[in-house]
């Protein structure tokens, strides 16, 4: 078993929910996650992004829901940490 | 639930206030807010600038307003922390 | 006798499985490997990665084989770090 | 309220009193001040400088007649750290 | 007497044995070593190498017989760091 | 009050008194100097140097004196950090 | 008094002794001091190196002696550090 301890994410999103609103939404889907979301490019009608999420045990799956529920999309998975929890398969 | 504990936001202001008060302005705006003011660019009459706000439990709206009262206006927020205050929703 | 303490992988990779399912697959390889991927390239086919994984004794050949079971490839072993566990031999 | 606990100031100085004479001058207008100053230009009649001035409870205006009064003139207000030091307004 | 606590190695090694294997061998030259080794250049047949080995005591002479046996050569000392053990010599 | 506590020189210096007795003078000044000198640029005649100098309370007269003495001069006065010692002026 | 604590020296040697003797010998001229040299340059006959030498009580005579015994030269004292053991003269 691996536990997912910190994501790095290339987020294209829309203008709206602003980047306020889109990081509390992020980070309200677990009880400890830290969300950092940097604009790092804007055009007229989207905003690059990169979202860095830290948690004891995040769960990506949720994150994904919650991106694409609000209309955005992951452009790529950047940098992963992960940690094992429990003794290697036999 | 999550709570904003760090804003970068570029902000355009006019010369008047100037920066120390335009700053003085925005940290009275809560309890334990710290805000630093850079001002990375100057023209004839305007000053942009670069807030970083920190603070336990930052209301953005309040400080949206206090920016938008003394002339100035968001260009963009650049970036956001925010964390998680409790169990995510079913 | 010397253990492997960090190793630092420039790794290609097909798109799937995604960056996190394959980080999550090498962790899963030791009791407590902590595994880092991040991705430098993308073209149509692949990515180009680089993995560092630290732990306390980690054992290359499991890695090798789960890299290799998941369709990708170690192009360079780019950085290691050993330890010394026991006296020189005489 | 609010108080200073940081400026950042971009003062230009004629070169006498000298850079020593000019910090001390400022670092007695308060009881905790601390005062850097680097002087990152000079020409034939005065100086480019950058005054770093930290305390618990800076007061801009007695700086700043101090400045004019040694014959300088504040360039810009770079930067500004300043704290809340009670509840916000209603 | 001195020690010698730090050594910087630019050594050129053939492709096997492998980068992993190679730092396993100079670790198990010594009770304590930690070894690092960075491949900073790869042709046809050789891979340029910085090594980084450390140790309360590092018998060079030890080193660098492992590494000829292993068909390597040592390019230049980069960098070394003694320590004195004892009072000078009258 | 205030006192200096951190003093950046420019210091243009002849080849003798060498770099070493030129700091050990300076630093002779005071109980508990400690001087840095960097040698910046070497000519035919002179050596171009940044002299920094650290101290709970430096006399920068006396530093001065001891630097003509030596046959060099102040350049500039780069740097200054500067400490109040007491209450400000009413 | 002052005592010298730090000594940054360009110093010119021949390819023998090799870069580990040479620092082994200058250490060995102190109880406690630490040598670091790094090989900045190389040519056919020389190697230009940068000697950092730390200790309490660095005696540089000793460590001149040395050097030139070894068939090197001191090419420039590029950074000193020396402190004040003792109140300054009346």
């Amino acid at each position: 078993m691996a536990v997912i301890r910190r994501l790095v994410l290339d987020v294209l999103k829309p203008h709206q929910p602003n980047a306020l609103d889109f990081a509390v939404t992020l980070a309200e889907q677990g009880a400890d996650y830290r969300v950092r979301l940097t604009v790092t490019e804007m055009d007229e009608k989207t905003e690059s992004t990169v979202l860095v999420i830290t948690g004891q045990n995040i769960e990506f799956e949720a994150i994904l829901a919650a991106i694409k529920q609000m209309g955005a999309s992951v452009h790529s998975i950047d940098e992963v940490e992960v940690c094992a929890t429990g003794p290697a398969p036999e």
